[in-house]
């Protein structure tokens, strides 16, 4: 009996884990708009019914994949570079970090959170742009600093923060992992690009 | 007699255009799957029969809207600026262009082939693509002839691109006329970065 007892049932938050994932991976493929509850409740091998009685709303479940991407964002790349002293390494250490979060197959609850950007609405938007939010601002404040420290010459903090986002953030629309480009040539290219500037080559 | 006859039915072009201005309207605000045919062809005043009269399908009033969308591309930005000798004048040219496109809000059509850049499937999405993709070819070849004529420094032709376009493109999701950068801010600025780069300051 002991060893009966040691292959349990799923928990309740493996179970809600499971469902997350396999709505996420719906979604990411055919949009948050096109797939419907009763099929993402086949595809977890549940009735609608059974469903609900772990997600409130489709809406709900959205945002609880939006909230797990997030908590991917943040474990994955912005506590990983907050602590860098140097704002310009910091800025470039988040670059690199963030285009790989976005190239790697697995991150499907990033790629909704970027795609669906204007479909939660209330308090579901307000949570998630919040979130958003403090990444713009972290992003800002180090170009400030950068900035303020001469170690990059005076540009504009949120032309420059939605700069960088738009070139990192824009790849989950182009990207091939089977493309001519690696991600890595992609995230050191930008990071040179960004980082260097484009000035005319000097002739010595 | 002669007054009345001035003053005639819209004819079926008018009629068409009207229709794909309306539907560009509720997918631009609500997304394509979101919006029903029953739906556009009540704002559109027919019955849903009367709009089949129109469009075939659905995803064929999608294609017409995003090859519209490129129509309207084409002769705001490609073709004001291909014409441009200096590749680097012709790249500055074409990103505050392309900005502007972005930002003035009557470009819906525009913004729906940035949004729904995965929903057209076989023909239909070829066609777009092979647009898109001119474009492209024309940011690479333009930063190649640049880096040719050591006009900028050498980077890879195909990172700078998408650098551009993502720099330019991601505007859609966080510009507001209304917020505290004026689209003509926005532009400068990211001509700024992009082509001047982000050098240290060198204190004379």
């Amino acid at each position: 009996m002991a060893a009966s007892t040691k292959k349990q049932r799923p928990t309740p938050e493996a179970r809600s884990r499971a469902i997350l994932e396999t709505a996420a991976r719906l979604i990411c493929d055919k949009g948050y708009a096109a797939t419907g509850i009763q099929e993402i409740a086949e595809a977890c091998d549940l009735t609608k019914a059974g469903l609900y009685h772990y997600v409130q709303s489709k809406e709900n479940l959205l945002l609880e994949i939006m909230s797990y991407g997030m908590d991917l964002f943040e474990e994955q790349v912005l506590s990983q570079v907050e602590g860098i002293e140097d704002p310009v390494e910091r800025l470039k250490a988040c670059m690199a970090k963030n285009i790989r979060l976005v190239t790697r197959g697995w991150s499907k609850e990033v790629t909704i959170i970027l795609h669906e950007h204007a479909t939660l609405h209330g308090a579901a938007a307000r949570k998630i742009n919040a979130r958003k939010k403090r990444y713009v601002r972290f992003l800002e404040d180090s170009f400030r600093e950068a900035v303020e420290k001469g170690l990059i010459r005076e540009v504009d903090a949120t032309v420059a923060a939605f700069s960088f986002l738009g070139m990192v953030l824009w790849i989950y629309k182009w990207f091939r992992p089977d493309g001519q480009l690696t991600d890595d040539q992609v995230a050191n290219g930008m990071i040179d690009l960004l980082f260097k500037g484009l000035e005319p080559v000097r002739v010595p």
